[in-house]
């Protein structure tokens, strides 16, 4: 039986929304493994049951960590009475550009208005130490963006962040946080999040409690990207995270809008670069639209789920069969289709291994399919 | 008999070179009627001697002006007094590149090291009113140009054509001139070409004693693009002499570079515009070299003469033709393919008529074999 739990514009029961926020706080369980483990197990409630076997196979030095029922009620109560609405990939109110992209957040905590993510939103993103003229580039394009219909998503850093959700207050801005909804970031921009609830929202897939680390704020910004139809950068020194943001927004097949600058400005290196590389130039609102527009009427295409064929029961390796498997992967990331073709097993095999060493907490997914031992 | 005078490499003698003189400083007689009449008469003196006749048949109003043999005697004289040497299209020393364009001026006087004219060229030019930023950024990559090879071709502006001519002085650079070599524009540069003259050169297609007008300087554009393989444009308001530049580079298949800015800084206008239209983005020379380094190792192409048949003698136009074909043309440029279709006249008639109005001053020849009555 396959899951219908991703069947879109469904509703989860409290039951199940309960046992996916159990999943997605277990240990080893990101984004991707939530979807493998869903589509292996048939939903959230047997994946948990699988979780402790997997792991075992898997080579686990020590059981992982798995959310309890108590822990995770607390959140949930917690984000109630915080305002946060946990909104499930493939509800109706979870933004369709986002469940594109194959690391999708199962659950997304939003605060606000939630209905400014079912508009169009284009990203503004940049420096935090803009320069007075790029900071007052961002104001321009963000207004103008915001007038003519878009939601104008960010990350609540200081600089050109900052400056694209105050010029979009009144139209509506997403601010995407790298924490909890309790621990924004940098704590001085608290007041603006609440400037921007009443015609926007702040997301993040964090709990509540989360203190946001150096390496969740690269994660974070494939959700800007994700949200968007493009992104914006409006300026970026030669190694930022707006640049990560523009190679996410790449992959994600989303538009990459750069602001030039001058080449002695190194404020501007990034934003060149990326112009280099392809990036639309922008001097003004009317060069994202002309781009951006056209595109708007195009269906959004939901991702293909990994066929599963039913042959769910009937894929379970053995031992020797894992041990050939695990010899092929090392730190250098590979294929999973070059794994099937060197270990001679069915595409069955091959994910329900790599699964076992991801809740052993001893695979890393990469993008485009390719996985390597941690 | 087919003329022979453009025959590449070869040198000509001094009677051809005082009738090529005579020619193109007669009036109504531009680059483009030069060629036409040498293809049509078979050589400079043919088609001096055949003027009177084709401006009469053109309609003129009254005689063209014809230079004299005097005039252009004193002329030459006074050029080899000031070290100017007349080097004609298809002589050994002509720029090969400039020899590509179609409006090549059938003689050039040039001042200096004149085999600073066999190098490869890029040309940098910009605004006039350049800030500190644009004439620091022409300078750094003239000079890295110059470095790599390069001879800097440019128009001795104020702003960032001194800036380029001032980084190039030690590696040559070319000045390129809208009056005579006796009228340097602006005058306060005249001290600037005599620095340039040991390692480059400055040259103009316009006679001594012309003090250069407004449209001199667009037309003037022409032969710095012309001579290079590319074009760098630094900093250019969005109507400007560079940006004519830039097209003109654009209509004669040379590379065209532009410098990105701030879209606050309205120095930046014409470049980012230019970017956006497909022109190749510029921090640093590597960009530039990246694009010209592959073209060097082509052959340069040389320009198809028209095809003249050996019709010549033949394609004398009959009255009804001459006013047949007058019709068709008007103040709207019109193809010449379309003309030949329309009057339903053979190609060398239609060509044989132009001209006739060409020599008498009605009409005007545009790029791309489009003509118009003035």
């Amino acid at each position: 039986m396959a899951s219908n739990e991703f069947a879109p514009g469904v509703r989860l029961t409290d039951e199940q929304r309960l046992d996916w926020l159990r999943l997605i706080r277990s240990d080893n369980v990101g984004p991707r493994t939530f979807r493998s483990l869903l589509n292996h197990c048939g939903g959230a409630r047997a994946a948990l049951d699988a979780l402790p076997d997997l792991a075992r196979r898997g080579g686990a030095a020590r059981p992982a960590r798995i959310c309890s029922r108590e822990a995770a009620e607390r959140e949930l109560e917690a984000s109630i009475k915080q305002g946060v609405a946990l909104i499930a990939l493939g509800e109706p109110g979870y933004p369709a550009r986002l469940r594109m992209i194959d690391d999708a957040p199962p659950l997304i905590g939003v605060r606000g208005k939630t209905s400014a993510l079912a508009s169009h939103m284009i990203a503004v993103v940049g420096s935090r130490n803009a320069s007075a003229a790029g900071a007052k580039f961002a104001e321009r394009i963000a207004r103008e963006l915001g007038d003519a219909g878009f939601v104008i998503v960010s990350g609540l850093a200081r600089g050109i962040d900052a400056a694209a959700h105050r010029a979009s207050l009144g139209t509506g801005t997403v601010a995407v946080l790298a924490g909890g909804h309790d621990h924004v970031y940098p704590a001085e921009h608290a007041p603006m999040v609440e400037q921007i609830l009443p015609a926007g929202c702040a997301i993040t897939e964090m709990p509540l409690g989360w203190e946001p680390r150096g390496r969740d704020f690269p994660r974070r910004n494939r959700l800007i990207s994700g949200l968007s139809i493009g992104v914006v950068i409006v300026e970026a020194a030669r190694r930022s995270g707006s640049l990560i943001t523009a190679r996410m927004a790449n992959e994600q097949g989303r538009e990459v809008f750069a602001v030039p600058g001058s080449p002695l400005d190194p404020r501007a290196e990034g934003t060149n670069g990326l112009l280099k590389q392809g990036a639309t130039l922008v001097t003004e609102a009317a060069d994202v639209l002309a781009v951006v527009r056209p595109i708007l009427g195009q269906r959004i295409e939901q991702p293909v789920e990994e066929p599963d064929g039913g042959e769910r029961n009937f894929t379970e390796p053995d031992n020797s069969e894992r041990a050939r498997i695990a010899r092929l992967l090392g730190p250098t990331p590979v294929s999973i289709d070059d794994l099937v073709r060197l270990s001679q097993s069915t595409p069955a095999v091959v994910r329900t291994v790599l699964l076992e060493l991801e809740i052993a907490g001893r695979l890393e997914r990469h993008g485009g399919g390719l996985v390597s031992l941690v």
